[in-house]
């Protein structure tokens, strides 16, 4: 097991109705609130409403910013700064998914930024940052974003999309009612994000980190369990409560204390494909990691033993040999996202070859791609790109 | 899934050396420090001369509370109080395993308490308390009480041990090497510690809360795999480090997230043991809890079902009539503490039938027993009692 260290310091409010803290929560830090949302679904659903209905009542002041996009992007984070120095904001409330909650983080971050450039911040400094205090009301189960530090901007100028380090939370309220309108395609795309963040780092070298590994694959089983249910019943709270329970714990870190950092390959590879064609995140990553999966399978058969146990553990296969059941592991899983509704090719969602050199150079740039549980190469990337079209 | 709050403030420093950061964890809070330890221990195994060369090198200046009971107990709490108030204590320091831990934690809040007597803030002052920082070095896998509020304290005048909550530490630093030189017996009890903290919440009527039975199972598969390597290699890191990282989660309260609160009947019973009669506490908790068990599936068979799940999920076990798989995973739970070397019945360790009827109807006076997963009366416990002697 390797060293590690936990500190997360977000207070996590879960269940229905636990916007009933909402009031508390903020007004810990002051009453200047930079009220952050998305494309207005938020107006839709009512809750909106309901979340001015409270600040109004507490007396709090509010500045909005709306229209955060779906890959949320730099020019939003500096429109959001420069509120926050014109209304004297003390706290800032994200109403929404992990595209609104990072945004916001960046715009705590960015808040104390001493550089000319919001977009320098987000590509050169690294770590945590001083930040305005946090509080998030989740409304899609997918990026964790309310329980962890992390935040991903794009920025369509220089086709980019990079994550980084700014803050956690101070308070997460968690309603799983609140993902009952969220759509099929993206519940399913969600998952698909969640299963993500665990198996990114659960195919990993370091075999002796047992609870870490129990936690990764309860997480997947439980999302395997819940999301025919939540696609099947959009309002039954026990799936949409364990699908919102896996999403915040999956990219908190926990699921791979003591084990490799692994660099996170198909983050890696789909933040190329959203920089250039804008798609749904959890789609782009339900489309690379089968053939991620296969491709490193087949550059390094010895890494077979971890594909077993995840066909045993969390796919409850059995087999004789090894490399087949694999196989079969994968194949489970792909199968899973397709009949979740979730389009599994490049052709489904309008992205061709044109791009194929360009975005694996940049991935490759990034100089993650070499700490892989099995590394890759920019001709990797192609070879897997080309076997998702 | 039931409703939760996750608010766990502890940093966790995880590894082989992470005693390194020692110096910068207390001296954020300041340079008067209470050095609280157990029996010495810590002296023959070198740790004391290691500590204290860092605080002395750092230029701390360092109050000792030693001779801390393996159940501390109020006496000793007084003294680190009045030791905190005669040398304007800033944080305190706890090197030792659980007890020492629980101590210090009641330490920390005593220093802040205004009533005139001490044992009435632990009986009579409920919830968590407004405390002086904690910093710890566990040295034994067992209570969690590294990443948990709470502590137990013994008053031997009036034969009650009793818990409650006090404070988290700040900073927890946890080094599985320390754990090389725990005795076997001490190894196992602390293992059966762990378990106890898991099967207190995992026997629940809540089905749904599916990523903490996962972690609930994983920390007990955990356990189960690697006490015996312990026992067989003390100075194994992986085994040791697997134990540390169960014990610091399983009473954390994570693997109950969403669960009802059943009130943690063995540990009410065994605190009557450990109250009359001294005994190791997690021996009394091996020796009751598969005693309970048995108890409860004669008294409500309509929980079997939950027995099932610990039969298949934890040892692995399948069978085709459900009661007499439940029993199954009993016996192998009972098995697994016998051939860890635990002492298996209240003979072994001096325990008669002359205080049955004062321990059990204490016990019932804590109103805790009638919150379980099926609820107990005094009657109840003084045949669960007869069945362990």
């Amino acid at each position: 097991m390797n060293d590690f260290m936990i500190d997360i310091p977000t207070r996590v409010l879960f269940g229905k109705g636990s916007i009933a803290h909402l009031d508390w929560a903020l007004r810990q830090f002051g009453m200047n609130v930079l009220f952050v949302y998305g494309g207005g679904s938020i107006k839709r659903t009512g809750l909106y409403d309901e979340v001015m209905g409270i600040l109004n009542e507490g007396g709090f002041i509010v500045t909005e910013l709306s229209g955060v996009e779906p890959n949320p992007r730099i020019g939003t984070v500096k429109r959001g700064v420069e509120l926050c120095k014109e209304h004297d904001i003390q706290v800032v409330l994200a109403v929404g998914g992990g595209s609104t909650i990072d945004c916001a983080k960046a715009v705590c971050s960015g808040f104390y930024y001493e550089g000319d450039d919001l977009w320098d911040m987000v590509k050169n400094v690294k770590g945590p940052k001083k930040s305005l205090p946090l509080v998030d009301i989740l409304t899609i189960s997918a990026t964790g974003s309310d329980f962890d530090g992390g935040g991903v901007i794009s920025n369509p100028d220089t086709k980019e999309k990079l994550g980084n380090k700014y803050t956690y939370p101070s308070v997460s309220i968690l309603d799983p009612t609140y993902t009952y309108t969220v759509s099929k395609y993206q519940t399913a795309a969600g998952s698909a994000d969640i299963m993500s963040h665990i198996m990114e780092g659960y195919f990993n070298k370091v075999a002796d980190s047992e609870l870490s590994d129990a936690i990764a694959e309860g997480v997947l089983k439980s999302v395997i369990h819940n999301l025919p249910i939540a696609l099947e019943e959009p309002d039954n709270y026990s799936a949409r409560a364990n699908l919102m329970r896996a999403e915040s714990i999956a990219c908190s870190g926990i699921p791979e204390f003591g084990k490799d950092y692994t660099g996170w390959p198909c983050h890696v590879m789909e933040h190329e494909l959203s920089a250039y064609y804008d798609i749904t995140h959890g789609v782009g990553l339900a489309i690379l990691t089968p053939r991620w999966m296969r491709f490193i399978l087949s550059k390094d058969p010895s890494c077979v033993w971890r594909f077993v146990w995840f066909a045993k553990r969390v796919w409850g296969l059995e087999g004789e040999d090894d490399m087949e059941l694999a196989l079969k592991g994968v194949d489970a899983l792909e199968e899973f996202f397709r009949s979740s509704g979730i389009p599994m090719s490049f052709r489904e969602v309008g992205i061709g070859e044109e791009h194929f050199e360009d975005m694996a150079a940049h991935a490759e740039s990034l100089g993650r791609l070499g700490l892989g549980f099995v590394p890759l190469t920019k001709d990797d990337v192609i070879e897997i790109f080309k076997d998702c079209l």
